[in-house]
């Protein structure tokens, strides 16, 4: 299939779902019309013996990693493996033997990616990462050379399909977040360690990856105000529904008066506003740009395909430049990125669902709570009232509040001896005139 | 403002809405972090007298474009006059004596664009024009780069932002065709000569452009079917609206086993998929690939500024190609593309309105047509009827039929002395499983 001693050498590190499916497809594009020639040389394993409907000889499958990093024919070291260690060794390895890299690892790009794109730049050789984030949907891509010309107002997106699912699978069923998650664990889209999907730290790595291009500013991850979505539950859909929102793992950067503010938390989002309608395992990103307005980019977030394509436009990218003879230029990440913001200062509306005992005085103490702490009162519904019990559940909305304050509120409500609980309250997300 | 003598110098033909903003922004960016070092050589234009709010010396205002194009000083040229001519032979000029272009010119690049393409390839310069398409929507970059390891299955879109808001405002508001295009034309989104807009024309040039590129293949503008929105009447929308549909200006173009399928038309749209909820002048596209599954693009399809966005982001990639001494390939348009289909056997189901007689027996003698074609009816409706004038309409909804059918189905129903007329129908949109 591939004729061996020409074209531009590629080594892929991983075999998995999107190795293979990598392989597959360049064994289908090698010698389509896009011109590029590229040859598989070959893989690596941890197993060597596990069977793989991959188009390489047995004999190019290594579990040794310099039959890939130490080999001359290969020019582009693809890494499919994941996470941080020994990922990272490994392209640094590959980096400095002058070798291009394309990878697919957002872990290692949130937190290393300074470090090795300063190194590729060093040594002259393309890091490309485009996979890394929203699978297939284009979106590094184009914040770093069509929309390059913008000041970035504000990166907002849906860009963990797993938790995205969950959610979507909450609201149309009234399934609990566990009888969900189990749902996505056997479908595949959730892992048997569900938590970087669910507690938010891969849409967390993903803006990261994401604020470094868009606002030329290196986030640290512990500056991101990072919550998941396990205290999200079933009856939230209904009562958010009620009031005109559904809830989305939301993750955001956005260029503040005072610096950039990123967070990654669940938000109730208006349901008439696009993103309320991205369901399933999609994925989309709005960026606002000075220029250009809000923009728009959605689909198919994650898989082995969606992630091949990602990796294959950027293989076929750096061939071309290869025999072009091109030199790949990066800018120096600069030091001098926008003051970060944390969420003490965050204004927003918030929802409350409060489970109270049923009986009088008990709005009145919650609502002098608020009252002291100057958070206004936008609403407020008793639900699900148990007779049993003696319980309601109070849901309340505010106007728009100050994320301090009402953090002190919080404590403050769940001292109460009439409150049986209180959830962490879910932050509406501003729409705007956008909305 | 512009340090003389140094840097990439840029040359716009053109100062109109979008060249001034061009001018604008640059002299805004070019001491930005992004490195590039730019310098805004002059302009040109047809008459130099006319104040202009641009960061340009008058002395480099010129109206001899020789000034701008055989000035050595000059190494990327920006187009932004738009129409065939006199823009091909400066282009022309300006690639052979090694210049870099880039053009927001969906018009020339539509009908000559494989011929300036491959003059460009032949003398190594960039030709760049995603500002043709989608203004500010990156969609010609992630078209060529990105996804270049899928086969496009298909391409879908609203690319012509007038014929949106025309179509927008006669759904919201009932207005007729003639009074949306009149407050179009107020707001300056349509020209005082619309045809361009309103008969489909301008989406049918990005679609060509599109297609060149998504699938590798050169589409004729004659090979197109190619209908615009003068027939749709305001009370085409309430009826559509009844079968849960709206109406939209979609460029098409899929590959069909027999070949490439491209089509501009109004048709209606499924009120429940997103492609119903771009409205105003927003544009959306659609692509479908084999790997990538369906991705979703949209933004501000026109506008100074959103242009603007695209044009600066290929002028700064092409400077700092040009600094790095990268040359730029193209590979030569391939002579091979795909066979190109007609619409003749174009299969979809068909919204006609036909106003008649109301008395007795008219629905069977339409009926009886539609029968001995093999029409099948999915749904009749009879609306709006008028008793002063003795007719109604009568809204008749197909099951999929074949379009050279349809259209001897629409002459002899004409041709019936109980009917007064019948527009021409409307082709729905098929979504299958994506809606």
């Amino acid at each position: 299939m591939y004729s061996a001693g020409t074209g531009i050498g590629v080594g892929l590190l991983g075999l998995g779902l999107v190795g293979s499916a990598v392989a597959r497809a360049l064994g289908r594009r090698v010698d389509s019309p896009s011109g590029s020639c590229l040859q598989l040389i070959g893989g690596l394993v941890r197993d060597r013996d596990k069977l793989r409907d991959v188009p390489i000889d047995r004999k190019a499958i290594h579990s040794d990693p310099s039959a890939i990093l130490n080999d001359p024919q290969v020019s582009i070291v693809v890494e499919l493996m994941g996470g941080e260690d020994p990922a990272f060794a490994y392209l640094k390895q590959a980096i400095r033997a002058g070798k291009h890299v394309v990878t697919a690892n957002k872990e290692l790009l949130s937190t290393r990616g300074r470090e090795l794109l300063n190194m590729a730049a060093e040594h002259g050789v393309h890091l490309e990462y485009e996979a890394s984030v929203g699978g297939g949907v284009p979106i590094i891509g184009p914040l770093s050379n069509d929309l390059q010309a913008n000041e970035v107002i504000s990166l907002r997106g849906i860009i963990n399909g797993t938790s995205n699912y969950i959610l979507t699978r909450m609201e149309a069923d009234g399934a609990s977040f566990a009888d969900a998650l189990n749902e996505a664990q056997d479908l595949g889209y959730a892992e048997a360690d569900p938590s970087s999907d669910v507690d938010g730290l891969d849409a967390l790595y993903k803006m990261v990856i994401l604020a470094r291009i868009a606002f030329r500013t290196e986030l640290p991850l512990s500056s991101i105000h990072c919550e998941g979505i396990r205290g999200v539950n079933a009856k939230d859909f209904r009562y958010a529904n009620s009031l005109g929102y559904t809830i989305k793992l939301l993750a955001v950067a956005r260029h503040e008066k005072d610096g950039l503010l990123a967070r990654v938390h669940p938000a109730l989002v208006p349901l008439s506003v696009p993103m309320a309608t991205v369901s399933g395992v999609l994925n989309a990103v709005e960026v606002e740009g000075d220029l250009v307005g809000s923009l728009w980019f959605q689909g198919r977030g994650a898989g082995a395909d969606p992630t091949a394509s990602a990796v294959i436009g950027y293989i076929i990218r750096i061939a071309r430049a290869c025999l072009a003879g091109n030199v790949h230029t990066y800018d120096a990440i600069s030091d001098n990125g926008l003051p970060i913001v944390t969420m003490d200062k965050h204004v927003c509306q918030y929802y409350m669902c409060i489970e109270a005992l049923d009986q009088p005085g008990v709005l009145a103490k919650i609502a002098g709570i608020l009252g002291e702490l100057e958070i206004s009162i936008h609403s407020v519904m008793q639900m699900d009232e148990d007779g049993e019990q003696g319980t309601a559940d109070l849901v309340i909305m505010t106007h728009p509040a100050c994320e301090d304050k009402m953090r002190a509120a919080v404590a403050r409500i769940r001292d109460l001896d009439v409150v049986v609980s209180l959830a962490n309250p879910l932050r509406a997300e501003s729409y705007g005139s956008i909305g």
